[in-house]
């Protein structure tokens, strides 16, 4: 419980506090061992901050520190996890006796954190993340007047992560003054000390650069530290930083301080003569072996259907702008909703979505990795986060998105531009391989719409559906294929063009659907009929759905993508097929192969193997 | 070519800077008139920082602009690429009438530029990585004891990229007094003002920071951007940073600051005001159709063969630690080997070779986006780059080695700690993905090594290698599978188990290929035989080799793969297969299908569906 007193922390408090950051470094060193591996002098250096937040700053429910009242934590530098679950254990949340079970295989209590485990939003383990889910979080608590705070502690070694700069340059932007960040500098790495050492007045000037109220003390003076804390609560305006001086192993003489500890647990004996240091044991009972892992996790709230989307049959236009369009419409019903932009609204469309709600808007700026991990410190906080960039770039933030995943985070990520169909940009801003990216990420959907109607209603249904959910958007304008009334299950595709004469099945997305059609309505004319699928859902696939419509064309399967050869579209529907026992007969990919260039979109379809012309040859071919 | 003069540059040398200047503003806006696309206030702003440094500072050999006694410049706002275009046509590198091809479909000058114009280093288009591959040309040029100097053109827009940071303290603290920073202020970002607009000083505080000599200039003050540029020159010990207060579009007052102006090309009628107020036209001739893009790209260097490795067969050694020894056994043959860490080389063992050759190695810290563009950089000047950390931290860096890709890069990558096969430390730790990560790369080669030493021969085969080489590692010891005198092609595999009377095929590599092996004895000894295959190399395949294996078996296909189900080996073979026309009678694939946790790795094996006994489990399903 928050323990903040006007006059400043009284010596019974700080003595207290003292006594509880003995305990949390206690346990860190006794589970690690236990364990056999963990970074207890990771979690050493920071037992009096941890201990300053849990027992004194923070307000903590124990029967629900996930919910909107309690305040928020983040342990960026996510290997101290020892250190979280002991200051858990201690402050309620679960028995003492749980923080043995560290790293066991039945145990919740992983080496990382993740929110598996009650008080834990976001997993973290790999480093830089943290300040950016914390500024998602803040956010999420501006938009609900919550008087919650967000704290979120950093290691040195990890700010060196530029991610953590792209979050404190949002966070200063954004004057988020519900969010102080602790700054663990121990000054030792894990393979060697870190770049700056104990030279404190550079992470200062780095946070005060980015218009941080920042102040240094000494880590292990917990009147310091409780002092820090107060000021930063009391501060309006700017968030705040509290850099602190430690020493990696504080408190046990013969590892504090020295290099080629980090990620050891001590060895029994040493232990004892650690335990002895830090003033004698604690007794830990044995663990009855109850879980205590979080028995549910956030869906997205549920809403009511927005009004239909509307389009003239007769006009194209580009599902990127469809995008926008749908977040508007969702924006009516939904006022959880949250988006989030990379400097690219005008080109992605979520402006469309700013001008009607711009409170629910940010701009992100040019920093991709910033931009996916505030979605997951968002959607923590019940918000249905929703962030776009070109796709390309959403490479630049693909641990962001692996991390998400372990974070069980609800997010919708909207890339656009995708594919050799951009043009003259060339390949720098051209994204090949994104479905690879985002089908090798862990219960992700991965959604590919091929016009704007089908676009409105897979955004839509990402704002109902958890996991992590890619919308892969285009550049060109794109006949309209569907009416209002058709829905887009997940997973499904549509059937675009079929008869009972088909000889092939023909399955593309996006540019290379409508490559396909006309590739059918060419052949047509010369007398040959192909079977055309719309595989507006990449993952899931239902293979034996797909396996039918291959059978019913003599087994010949053509897959045609604006993607490179690995991982998308022709491998997703082999390895379904293969999994529902019905390999194809005959089987063409198209996809690209060589390095694009800049061009037309068109002659670059052509050049590049995906345009009607290859598609019809490949089925001359594979007929034949 | 460099016109410095110790006593400052003349009034007449001012000027005729101030002519180029005029000159490639005007070609920026007739080029991307002329291609309907691209991004001429981009150029317009850096029109006085880009002449001041081809036309006084650099020095440029036009025939052999990327040659070793050449200055480097790195266009780290990619879209400025008719700007610099323009610079490079107008310092003799190729004609001016090249310029105005800009875009189209057989021009080598493409929308964003790539290595293959001359004079052009990295491919640059997607933000924030030319500090670090500047970074690198920096360390490629202080190894060759060379007096080129590097300069990088950032946009103020992209310093909100978090590894422009990393760059930036990479560079102040290896002292890289080589490297000029020119900084194009202008205030605009794509879709509106950027952050700190034109508050001049806090980049000034950043730079500052980071130990770069940094001042703050008017960027179209010409006398002032050379007096600037020599200080630059003049400066030792210390990176420097030059921040330009400039104006996009400046020069033509209908779009001179002025919003909604990003990634527009004039139209005809504004181009001939805009021409006029630039002080009339300049003459292009028509372009005779001319490519003059480099007939060749560098390629690793050729070595003499190493020393042969040594194991005892009968001590199980990591794959990871043999990578640190297969680079120590390269760096007494290759000196152009330059290995670089991202604070993981007592994990990933590349400091067995830091040991050896201290002077070769340098610490990344914890910045995987740095880690990875500075090795584009390192091999720009002829250097073998071996970049290493955890393969899940790879996918930090995936933006990074989508735009080596785009630049015909030539580097090395090492991933350690694959899998779940790491143990108690949990899945933000474990790649999962970075199989199918690496195969979606353009001209990758993908290798995942079962022993220690088909690990050595792969390592020295990627120092030969072109193209981006990814070798994955793993975190336990294995048994020595191999001899000093076993090759490994590439492609290729190894068949470790094969009798006449075989059933199925087993395919892994890494720590499942040492389960088939137990598979296959306890099945062996039940009276059922299978071949087992080690596929050292993931990428690329040989899909007929393959197809006669799994022919050979009836047909019956098991992959097993530490790895998620999407896009590694499973999806990679059959894909070959597919395409050998030759796809399996009955196939399995055994991956990790849910979200692992901690837990001893066998542990972790076995309930993640990956372990002997369930290779063996879907053998007897398959043959029953």
């Amino acid at each position: 419980m928050s323990m903040t007193s006007p006059a400043g922390p009284s010596s019974a408090t700080i003595g207290a506090v003292k006594e509880k950051a003995r305990r949390l470094s206690l346990l860190s060193m006794m589970s690690t061992t236990a364990a056999g591996s963990g970074h207890p002098t990771s979690c050493m250096s920071a037992a009096e901050l941890v201990a300053g937040l849990f027992f004194y700053a923070m307000k903590i429910d124990p029967k629900n520190p996930n919910g909107p009242d309690s305040d928020r934590f983040v342990l960026s530098k996510g290997h101290a996890a020892p250190l979280l679950y002991a200051a858990l254990a201690e402050a309620g949340v679960f028995p003492i006796s749980r923080v043995m079970t560290l790293r066991e295989f039945s145990s919740e209590l992983e080496g990382h954190p993740t929110p598996r485990i009650p008080g834990v939003d976001a997993a973290t383990g790999s480093l830089g993340q943290g300040l950016s889910v914390a500024a998602g979080l803040a956010i999420g608590a501006r938009l609900d007047h919550s008087p919650t705070r967000v704290y979120v502690l950093l290691g040195d070694g990890e700010m060196a992560e530029g991610q953590i700069w792209e979050a404190a340059a949002f966070a200063g932007y954004y004057k988020l003054d519900n969010l102080t960040v602790l700054a663990d500098v121990n000054a030792l790495g894990q393979s060697q000390p870190t770049m700056y050492q104990h030279d404190l007045e550079v992470y200062r000037k780095k946070f005060e650069s980015e218009e941080f109220s920042t102040e240094v003390i000494d880590g292990h003076d917990v009147a310091a530290v409780l002092a820090a804390l107060d000021r930063a609560k009391a501060t309006k305006g700017r968030p705040q930083a509290i850099v602190a001086r430690t020493v990696k192993g504080h408190g046990f003489s013969q590892v504090a301080g020295k290099e080629h500890w980090h990620g050891k647990p001590l060895p029994k004996e040493m232990l004892s003569r650690a335990i002895e240091e830090l003033g004698g044991p604690i007794d830990v009972p044995a663990d009855p072996g109850k879980s205590y892992e979080r028995k549910s996790l956030p869906k997205p709230p549920d809403f009511i259907p927005p009004a239909a989307p509307d389009y003239d049959p007769a006009k194209p236009v580009a599902t990127r702008e469809a995008y926008g369009f749908a977040l508007k419409r969702l924006g009516a019903v939904n006022s959880h909703i949250v988006a989030i932009s990379g400097d690219v609204k005008n080109s992605t469309f979520s402006e469309i979505f700013q001008n009607a709600y711009p409170d629910h808007f940010y701009q992100g700026y040019i920093a991709e990795q910033n931009l996916v991990s505030l979605a997951v410190g968002l959607q923590a906080r019940g918000k249905v986060p929703f962030a776009d960039t070109f796709a390309c770039f959403l490479s630049r933030a693909y641990d962001n998105v692996r991390m998400a995943a372990i974070s069980r985070a609800n997010i919708n990520l909207c890339g656009s531009h995708s594919g050799i169909s951009i043009g003259e940009d060339g390949p720098s801003q051209m994204a090949l391989e994104d479905l690879a990216m985002f089908r090798a990420v862990h219960g992700s959907t991965v959604l590919y719409p091929s016009d704007a109607m089908s676009t409105e209603r897979l955004t839509e249904a990402m704002a109902r559906r958890p996991g992590i959910n890619y919308l892969r958007t285009s550049r060109p304008k794109m006949a309209i294929l569907y009416s209002k009334d058709e829905k887009f299950p997940i997973p499904g595709f549509k059937v675009v063009r079929k008869s009972e004469q088909d000889q092939a099945t023909v399955i593309g997305a996006g540019i290379t659907l409508h490559e396909a059609i006309k590739a059918a309505d060419q052949l047509k004319s010369a007398g040959a009929a192909i079977r055309v699928i719309d595989l507006y859902c990449v993952k899931p696939l239902d293979g034996k759905a797909l396996a039918e419509q291959v059978k019913a064309t003599g087994g010949r399967l053509i897959t045609v993508e604006d993607h490179w050869l690995q991982g998308g579209i022709g491998e997703a529907v082999l390895g379904a097929l293969a999994r529902a026992g019905a390999p194809p007969a005959k089987y063409r990919q198209l996809a690209v192969h060589d390095m694009p260039h800049s061009g037309k979109s068109e002659e670059l379809l052509d050049a590049f193997g995906i345009s009607a012309g290859h598609i019809a040859a490949a089925v001359r071919e594979i007929t034949s």
